[in-house]
C-alpha cells in the first residue's frame, strides 16, 4: 500500500468483501511496516478514528511510539504449559491473529457454513476461508466472539511482552530460556508505599491492545486469551481510557495535563536513546524492543477534589489549567528547577512531582510514558482503624505504562525517588505492578519473539 | 438558538470566551428544549461527537429517548440528611450544574483569581464569575475537577431519579414525602437466580450521565457527587460503554445486536404508550417522567465463548451475524413466534431470549432498553465447591437500563419470565439492581423534582 494512501478497510468492509482485504497473506504486513502512524496525529479531525489502520509487522512493535489511541485493554497471562513448543505455537498464533485483528478482520476466518447469516457474512471468501470451507463442521465455537463486527480497525495496535516468569519460574528453567533472560529484565524492587495486590501484579506474558474504541481493544485481548486455553491463563486484565482535546496533551483524572515532558516520539534519536533496547551480549534478541513497566495507581479522587487548586499546583509543580511550569505561562515552557522566588525558595517545590521526575533530577534518564486512566466503578471500604470510616469510594486512577531501553536507569531510580518524596503520594496508591521485556516487531511469516527462541 | 443551527460550544471555547456561551442565564436552557436531539442520529459521520449538545431543560429529561451516546456513568447516592430543605437545595444545585455541564461548561464558574493560568482561563468572564471575583479567596477547592477542560459537550445528558428511600427510609417518613410515593415505584421483588450485592444495589437518588466520551460522563457524576457532601453519599457508581457501527444496532459483549426490538424513540405515540408515565392520582407529579430499572448483569464471557454459534443463536432466538430472527434473513424482519419447522417444533425456541421477552409473550408490554456494556477488568475467584476451581475471570457484562411507564406491567413481569426460563441465564448473573422514579424535565428557573416537593 502506498504511503500516501493509508489503508482504510473496516470490519464491515472486510465482511462484505469476504476477507479480500487480508486474503493475500504477504500483503497483510509487508507494506504496512512503513505505513505512517502519524496519520492520526497529522489530521486528527479529518480522519475517522474508526478507519485508522496501524501496522502490525515492522522493526518495532506498534503501540509504543504510536500516537496514543483513546482506549486500551492490558492483560497479563501466566503460562501453565511445560512445553517450549506450546509457547512458540501460541506466539505464532497470536502473531497471525494480531495481524488480522489490527486490519479490522476477525481473529480467524469465520466458518463459511454456520447459518444463513454467517454465510452471508463470508460470501466469496474462498481464499481466506478455504480451510474451514473444506471442513464443514460447526461443532466447535467460532474463532471470534463477533462483538465488533461492523466496526473499523479503530487504529488497533497489539503489543506483546515477556515477564520474568517466561525465563525462570519458581527456580525452574521451564523452557530452556533462563540463560537468555536480559539483565535489564529485573524483578522490580519494593518501592516505598507499595500496596500491591497479587492478582493485579506480575505475569509471564503481556498483551497491550490500544484502539480508538473500548470494545475493539478488549475484543483483541479476549480472542488472544481464548487461543491460550491449555497453555496460559489470564492473570489480570484492565481497561483504560484517554480523553483529551485532540492534538493536545490529555488530562488525567486529577485534572492536570499528563505527558507534557515526554521525549518526542517524532524524534528517532530520542527514541533510540531512551526507549529502544540496544543489542546487549546477554540479550541480542531484544535489539529494537523495549522494557515496559505497568503500574495500577489508584487515586483518591474524593480527597484530591477537596484540596485547593494552589495546593494541587504545588504537588504537580505545574499550573493546573495551562499546564505551564509554576511561574511560567505556557505548557511547553522549560522547567527551570533552579529558579527561586524573592525569598530564595525554589519556585518549583522540592517535593513536587515535576521536579522529582525531571530528567535533571535523574541523571538525564527519561522514560516514555503512555498511560491511561481507569475507572472500575466503586468499592465499599471499611477501615477498622482511624479514621474508622466506611464508605463507597471510586476505584479509579491511572494505568501507568512506561517504556524505556533499560529500567535500571529508567523507571526504577525515578520511581524510587518519587515513592519516597513525591507530595502526590498522599493521593495515590500503587496496587498493581508488572515488568516485561517487549521484543522487537516481527517480519511477515515470522512471529513475535522469534529471536528469543530461534537464535 | 435556531433549530437549524445547533449550538456548538466546546469547553475550550467556553474557557476562552470566559463563559459567554452560558453567561446569559435564561438562554442556557430556554431555547434548548427544542434543540434537535436527532442531530447525532441524522448525520452520524458529519457531526463531530465532541461538539454535540443535548438539551437539559424540557418536558422530559434527556438521556431517555435521546439517541444513545457511546459512554455512560451511572451512580446512586444515599441521603444522609434529615432535612427536607437540604434535599431541595441539592436538587436545585444539581439542576443548575447540569444545565452548565451539558453545555460543555464547568460545574460552576472557576475562580477568576487563582493563578496565572486560571485567570487566563477565565479572562473577561465578568458576568459569569462576578460572584467569585468579588470574593477573592482561594482557600476553598475549585468547583470543578478540571479534567475535561478543552473537551466539547460530547452530547452529555444528565438524568436524575428518585429511589424508594427518598419517600420512606427504614419505616420513617424523613422528608414528608411518604404519601407522594407513586404506586408504580414498587420495591422490586426477588427474581429467580438473583445474586444481588448490597453495595451495587438500590439507592435514594440516581444520576445517569451519558456522553460521547468516557471521561465527560464520569466528570459529570463526580462534580454532582461532590456537591452532595453532607447531604448524600455515593452508594455505587458504574461506567459503561457502547460500541457499534454508527447508525446500526450495537452489539453487546455476547456478539449479538442488542436493542433491535425496542419501541422506536422517533414515534411519540409509542413513547407515550410505553415509556412516559401518565398522570396518576397518587403521583400527578410524575406525568412526563418514567420509571427506570438498572441491573448490573455479569456475563461469563469465557463460558459463552466456548459455545457454538448455532447454540448461541438458539439462546437468543436470532442469528448472530445478521441479527435476523431465526429462519429470517434480515435484522428487522418480524419475529414470528408461531412459525414451526417441518417436525412441528417452534423455529424460535421456547426458551429463547427473544421469545420470552417479546411483546406477544408479555400481554403487549414493552420497555425501552438503553443498556451499556461494562468492563471492570478481572477478578480472581476461588470456588470451594464443585468444580473446585480458582481462576481469573472477566468482570464484564451489561448495565441493563430500561425505561417504562409502569414497571408493574413492564420490567417485572418480563424479567420474572426471563429469570425463570431464559436459556441465557446459564451465562448471566444479576449482581446489582435498582429502581427509580425519574421525574419529568425541569423548566429553566425551576429544578428537577420541583413537582414532587412543591405541589
Amino acid at each position: 500500500m502506498a504511503k500516501d494512501q493509508p489503508p482504510r478497510p473496516s470490519r464491515r468492509g472486510f465482511l462484505k468483501a469476504g476477507g479480500a482485504a487480508v486474503a493475500a497473506g504477504a500483503s497483510l504486513g509487508a507494506g504496512l511496516a512503513a505505513s505512517p502512524s502519524a496519520l492520526a496525529r497529522a489530521a486528527p479531525h479529518s480522519v475517522d478514528p474508526q478507519l485508522v489502520v496501524e501496522p502490525f509487522y515492522g522493526t518495532h512493535q506498534s503501540g509504543i511510539v504510536t500516537p496514543q489511541q483513546t482506549h486500551t485493554y492490558v492483560a497479563a497471562l501466566d503460562l501453565t504449559t511445560t512445553r517450549r513448543e506450546d509457547v512458540i505455537a501460541l506466539l505464532r498464533a497470536w502473531t497471525e491473529a494480531s495481524a488480522r485483528l489490527t486490519q479490522g478482520a476477525t481473529a480467524a476466518p469465520l466458518p463459511a457454513n454456520t447459518t444463513n447469516s454467517a454465510s452471508s457474512a463470508t460470501t466469496a471468501s474462498s481464499t481466506d476461508n478455504a480451510g474451514d470451507a473444506a471442513n464443514p463442521t460447526t461443532s466447535k465455537p467460532a474463532p471470534d466472539s463477533g462483538d465488533v463486527l461492523g466496526l473499523g480497525p479503530c487504529g488497533l495496535t497489539i503489543t506483546f511482552g515477556f515477564g520474568p516468569g517466561l525465563f525462570t519460574h519458581e527456580g525452574k528453567d521451564r523452557y530452556g530460556l533462563a540463560s537468555r533472560r536480559p539483565a535489564a529484565l529485573v524483578d522490580l524492587p519494593r518501592f516505598n508505599g507499595d500496596q500491591l495486590i497479587a492478582e493485579k501484579t506480575g505475569g509471564d506474558l503481556f498483551i497491550q491492545a490500544c484502539a480508538n474504541d473500548q470494545q475493539v481493544a478488549f475484543h483483541a485481548v479476549r480472542q488472544l486469551s481464548r487461543m491460550a486455553y491449555g497453555v496460559a491463563t489470564m492473570r489480570w486484565g484492565q481497561s483504560g481510557f484517554l480523553s483529551g482535546p485532540r492534538g493536545q496533551t490529555p488530562r488525567n483524572l486529577m485534572g492536570f495535563k499528563d505527558g507534557t515532558n515526554n521525549p518526542s516520539t517524532t524524534q528517532p534519536q530520542l527514541m533510540n536513546e531512551f526507549v529502544w533496547a540496544k543489542a546487549s551480549p546477554d540479550a541480542p534478541w531484544m535489539e529494537g524492543g523495549t522494557y515496559t513497566v505497568v503500574r495500577r495507581i489508584r487515586i483518591t479522587l474524593e480527597h484530591w477534589d477537596n484540596t485547593e487548586v494552589d495546593f494541587q499546583e504545588q504537588v504537580f509543580g505545574r499550573h493546573k489549567y495551562s499546564g505551564a511550569p509554576i511561574g511560567k505561562q505556557h505548557e511547553f515552557d522549560a522547567v527551570d528547577l533552579k529558579e527561586e522566588d524573592k525569598d530564595g525558595n525554589p519556585v518549583i517545590p522540592e517535593n513536587s512531582h515535576v521536579r522529582l521526575s525531571n530528567q535533571a533530577s535523574n541523571n538525564g534518564a527519561q522514560i516514555l510514558r503512555r498511560s491511561y486512566s481507569y475507572n472500575d466503578g466503586t468499592n465499599f471500604y471499611i477501615e477498622r482503624w482511624p479514621p474508622w470510616r466506611q464508605e463507597t469510594e471510586y476505584d479509579a486512577g491511572l494505568i501507568f505504562i512506561a517504556h524505556q531501553g533499560d529500567p535500571r536507569t529508567g523507571f526504577i531510580p525515578i520511581n524510587d525517588r518519587l515513592a519516597k518524596f513525591d507530595m502526590m503520594n498522599q493521593f495515590t496508591t500503587h496496587v498493581g505492578s508488572a515488568i516485561f521485556a517487549v521484543p522487537p516487531g516481527a517480519k511477515p511469516g515470522s512471529y513475535i519473539g522469534a529471536g528469543l527462541f530461534e537464535t
